[in-house]
């Protein structure tokens, strides 16, 4: 949250001339993520982002990222859409880093998602896997099942400093996890970190889906899962039935689930519940002294584990 | 540059509907001035500015800086505009901080000023001086000379650290200062930080001034004598006479000086690069320790001060 690299004024407007939309009248950095740097360009036309990316993200990522959102767009996904330069290019470089441009998307993310939230999440997101069905790049998941065994070795010894037993826990979650992962579901693009901040809603009705830089290639359910994860509990950690139904149903409406992947959701839920403790948790042991930015609690996915590891079947996440 | 309090779109969209300003669309946090939080709203009618005030600003001082927007505004001087609520009231609270929601103002600062620009600014500077005429607030300057003494007391140890003979250049300066500072010039509400990054140009034409929170009742050739500190150096430290006289000759066009003025100029010019010159190096030697803002260079204006020290009257700052 912050921007990390200066460009000025001067640089900006030298840049927004290489595209065919309007001069820059207005350039303001924005606190959009915390990974790159984002500025809100206005021209004498509309609004749009600029992003710089900083270190954390891989340049040879990218093209897939930036390719994702264009495919999508064309594909009626409100999404931010990638603008080409008057040479074609959507990928530049900008004050040394790599950088793109991209539509200026309205909207306001809900912190606290209510059932009608849920449910459009449910539509949007399965609208969105059945768009990225032809997309043709491929990206692995960095943070599937075998990326969770280096997380869980930088944070097994100081674990149970940020709550007792969590070491043991985790062990438990993932020798569970490795024995019954699914490797066979329908697979394809996923969002994978479609959490209420990456979502903007006018009013009730879902109005954009944002910031792709986890999006990869992995089972289609388990990016559901992530969202039962991101949207359905209370802030007590119970789940909340009505709004996992809400979303399972309005996800199925236009994308049935398998049978397969009906069964394997409990242990998909259970999964995206570990794969955010863990980022979460090596996060909050590595916060730097003075850092401005307070890491996200590691111990809310801790509870809601608590919640996937008693459930048996996908009705307990309110699958019909 | 950073925004120093997180406030929920929902806690946003209830705060906006105070307001008849439309419903709330986006909301960005943005990173402008390093002093306060600020976010750059979008309703269905406009952009706006909301910003909260961290604890630099003095609370006491805020009808002062929200009422000479507003004042200066209903004068014509395009500057942001506070939004009245439906009850009428500019000053708020959010997130327990005082705030206020201004009118967003497009425009680009520019970083290197050319000769033109110059001349805009002295326009502005002096239509500015005419507009604050009649407003009926004040507010010391509490960095003119009785404020410098502190300032020399806290980095005079460690000047030396930065400059070698940075701490007897200072005493000096301010000896002369103390002894030749005038105190019965025409005085009135100046801005008093000037710089360009508080300055709008579209195109080549002046849009705006930005950012009141150093405003205060001074004398008012010392506010030109601030800006040619801030916009008439090259980079190499050097006077550009061709810039100081569009920007006195456009000010002297709407507002003449008398000849105290004139005759002052040389002082004031050198007080406002000791001024500069002290608020940075006591930054600089204050740094937290991994901290992500660095400080601007205090030595920019020991090299102005070099040709202030030897500067005699108002013809060396292009006053003709």
């Amino acid at each position: 949250m912050a921007v990390y690299t200066d460009v000025s004024d001067a640089e900006l407007s030298a840049f927004v001339d290489r595209y065919d939309i309007g001069r820059l009248q207005s350039a303001k950095g924005i606190a959009e993520g915390v990974e790159n740097s984002n500025f809100l360009l206005q021209t004498d036309r509309a609004f749009f982002i600029l992003t710089l990316y900083e270190k954390r993200v891989n340049e040879a990522d990218l093209p897939f990222f930036i390719g994702l959102m264009e495919h999508l767009s064309a594909r009626g996904i409100t999404c931010p859409q990638p603008v080409h330069d008057r040479e074609g290019n959507t990928l530049q470089r900008l004050a040394g880093r790599p950088a793109a441009m991209v539509t200026f998307l309205s909207g306001m993310s809900v912190n606290r998602p209510g059932v009608g939230h849920c449910a459009e999440l449910g539509k949007a997101l399965a609208q969105f896997h059945a768009a990225g069905a032809d997309f043709e790049l491929r990206r692995a998941n960095a943070l599937s099942l075998d990326g969770w065994r280096p997380l869980i070795e930088q944070s097994r010894e100081r674990a149970d400093s940020v709550s007792p037993g969590l070491a043991s826990r985790i062990a438990d979650d993932f020798a569970r996890l490795e024995q019954a992962w699914p490797h066979d579901l329908p697979s394809g693009v996923i969002h994978a970190d479609l959490f209420p901040n990456n979502v903007f809603f006018l009013g009730d009705r879902l109005s954009g889906l944002i910031d792709f830089y986890f999006a990869c290639n992995d089972a289609l359910a388990y990016d559901l899962a992530i969202c039962l994860n991101a949207w359905c509990f209370e802030t007590d950690g119970s789940f909340n039935i009505t709004k996992g139904r809400a979303m399972i149903g309005a996800y199925e409406a236009v994308r049935p689930l398998t049978p397969a992947e009906v069964e394997a959701l409990p242990v998909l839920a259970r999964g995206a519940g570990l794969r955010f403790l863990l980022t979460r948790l090596v996060d909050w042991l590595n916060v730097p002294p003075g850092a401005l930015v307070k890491p996200l609690d590691p111990l809310e996915y801790d509870r809601k584990l608590g919640f996937h590891r008693h459930a048996a079947t996908a009705a307990d996440y309110g699958r019909a």
